[in-house]
């Protein structure tokens, strides 16, 4: 879909330095781009690109503006201005409304008019689904739940019964929402199941990416708050409260009743161990385990770089014994290594 | 479902200290609770919240019963005591016997009458399906496979050929069990795929979870015997054998042909190398990476934990230096640095 | 489906010790093996089963030949013979030519008559499925798609729209791809999606494991060459370029824009973070985390092998303290512990 630099500046406040007839109908990376497309430069990393774009017009920060050789959209926030653009550009195709012929669609549920049934989509009893929402084909809407206007999800995305999902919503396919919580008593060298009767709670404007799991809760709901960004193959364990505007990058697991703060941003493959408290505005950093409760605001780690193999056995080596030594070091110190020499508490 | 405390003290034989006849209709949390549900205190943790809570009934250890501020069902394992009751007050939804309309199912399957088979559910040639089992929505049982006695597939799970699940199994949405292992001969610079023609042997009382992949044998079969317990997104390698009871937590990945024990806990994100050996009654705690045999009984980890992100920096750095920190050790000593020097071995 | 020795030698021009009139119909392990089976020896590991094995005839190197019991098939690489006969013995199953009535296929979508289209697929409008091409039940293509000749989706794969493979493809159940990158804008607390407009783009001879998630570009496409094989639960994202014939072993996530070379191995659950280079022939152990560009040729690696947990505990106390030990060093030597001394350099 085009639009002309101007409708595109008067719609979206931005000031333009260039001709305000010129259209565009796509984007493209600064390397990428053709004439008739639009780009952005947010990283400053792509700065060098800049000078030899051939996009028709660039999104870029004031700062950056002075240097682009074709017409500049500026913006404070680029990166931002650009995707709200893109969105104008490049709309999601339009399901159509309606039930698709071969859906099961129980009687008592209720499907907005305005709402698009997939094919093979199974709605069980008790359903509501909102205004304008999107049901992927093959995707699987489980006894009472909820899915509110305008959310959509993808093909084959499964939502166990109970589990309700706010507005503006985004569900990628192959996620599983309300699958039961990983709950087993011990008993005599097996297990006893508990039952996991809660369900799961979402708000408006998540997102949540392909094989995603978020697990029902034992008893009360496990909670996703608004504006939370699931990225694909995370797993949220049972009971968990993820806050608002929290984002969780690939393939991390949160254990279950762990709750995690506001503005949280947790780095891929992140593990975080069960019933832990992380506070608002906390940042984890890729390939970190964490073991305790954090406070927030702060950034935390523990993934180790990759070293070349030789170098790394080596290292990994020496940490194995490094107990001994920090003794070598205490009996030049002239001390008995043990428990009293610094370094040897452990936490 | 609601039941009496009487009844309840009856059917799994616990003291019951208060009145028989009051009623419980559903859990609840300690905290949670309100008149006319049934909670529990196993986990120490909570004592506090016992004297407060709004519970008609707590389910107990003896020696918390005299704090508890009503009625009490006293049990040696109260966990396990309360999951069966909680299976009693919230028994799973029962899905209609028979098969649905749309289900796809080869003319020579045996599907009990008992079982039901849900929508859009494929039933290839040569299956069995045991009776009372459950077929969600959406899955998919290749030719061959077989599903024992009140298994119950949840939406969406995918049986490849040649899969045979035991009785009382629950496998959750998303799972895929009996894809081809992972086996390519490399052959000038690329790679010639191996065929995987072993199946899947899963035994009695198997719990699998949501999007867990665990894949068909090379030649024989990947095994996971009796009472296995797989989180969600646990990746099984092919030719794996899993004890009975082993409970995997999510994200945890085991390679091909290695043997685990029974009993066993592997933690979250824990990852195996293939072809070890782990014995009986191993705990492997989250987050560690188990790259050789693993003697049992015991306890073992790897996992680092977080710290602060600039204080992490600063110690990644030492450690990969750790060698020349050994080695002005060693010439404080007033020895060579080198490959004699304690703790200089590799393993 | 059975061939006489003299057959294989011949088609895959072996040497045979042995009778060439011998039938075999099935692959065995060397430990397993009945009469009327072939197996092979490639891991020295293995190599004491040979002299007990029951098959028929084995596949082998020429230095192992002397010291088999039974007929022989003498092979350079003789893994890659084994693979080669074993998909003779056991051919794929042949799935039916044709669209299943339940199929939902787009008017304008170009299916040949050669391929198979499962039940409850959906295909929508403007794809392209090639000859002898298998499209699995309830899995689903969407619009714009292609499928090259000879490619097979399992039961359950979904393709966005976008997507296009090549020939000789495999795609295992629950495998995602093109579902959006994970692209958002901060702005004031919160997130603005950032449409994900590119596609993904899948060489000839490419296999993609169960639940594995490749994610469509941001812009551009997403691209993985010819010969590329990734495992189960594998994470790609957006912007990817992966190498030909790389292979990626389960449970690894490479995060967005990162370009891997050709002839890579990733190891299991390995975690690469976003916008990196890694060069050709790199290999990266299991457990490791890529935080920085990697050239290659070369062997990487950072995983901390299990250790007892006790002993490890007080590992993980002394390393996060390291700087103190260093610090206690420089003491001893006579200097100032600080940034100048040796060892103390961040990278």
């Amino acid at each position: 879909m085009g639009a002309t630099l101007g409708e595109l500046a008067v719609r979206f406040g931005l000031e333009l330095r260039g001709d305000p007839g010129l259209e565009v109908d796509a984007v493209a990376t600064l390397a990428g781009a053709q004439p008739g497309t639009l780009s952005f430069l947010a990283n400053p990393k792509y700065r060098r690109q800049l000078r030899d774009t051939r996009a028709t017009v660039v999104v870029l920060a004031p700062a950056a503006a002075a240097d682009c050789p074709v017409a500049a959209l500026v913006a404070d926030n680029p990166y931002a201005a650009y995707a709200r653009i893109a969105a104008v550009l490049h709309p999601p195709a339009v399901a159509p409304a309606g039930i698709h012929p071969s859906a099961v669609v129980a009687g008592d549920a209720v499907v907005a008019d305005s709402a698009s049934i997939g094919p093979f989509v199974v709605i069980e009893a008790g359903c509501r689904i909102g205004e304008r929402a999107v049901i992927g084909a093959g995707s699987m809407v489980g006894a009472g739940s909820q899915v509110g206007d305008d959310t959509r999800l993808a093909a084959r995305v499964t939502l166990y019964p109970g589990v309700r999902i706010g507005r503006r919503g985004l569900i990628h396919s192959g996620a599983v929402i309300g699958a039961d919580g990983f709950g087993f008593a011990p008993e005599r060298g097996g297990y006893v199941k508990v039952p996991q009767v809660g369900g799961v709670s979402i708000g408006d404007d998540v997102e949540i990416g392909a094989c995603t799991t978020v697990d029902r809760g034992a008893i009360e709901d496990t909670i996703l708050e608004d504006g939370v960004k699931l990225d694909n193959q995370v797993q949220i364990g049972h009971n968990c409260r993820i806050g608002a505007h929290t984002v969780v990058a690939g393939c991390a697991g949160i254990s279950g009743s762990t709750v995690v703060g506001k503005r949280c941003m947790i780095g891929g493959a992140v593990g975080v161990v069960g019933h832990l408290d992380i506070g608002d505005d906390v940042a984890v950093t890729g390939y970190t385990m964490v073991s305790r409760s954090l406070k927030g605001p702060g950034v935390y780690s523990s993934g180790m770089p990759a070293m070349e193999a030789a170098d790394w056995r080596r290292v990994a080596a020496r940490v194995r014994r490094i107990d001994a030594l920090a003794g070598r070091v205490a009996r030049l110190e002239g001390r008995e290594p043990g428990a009293d020499d610094p370094g040897s508490e452990q936490e």
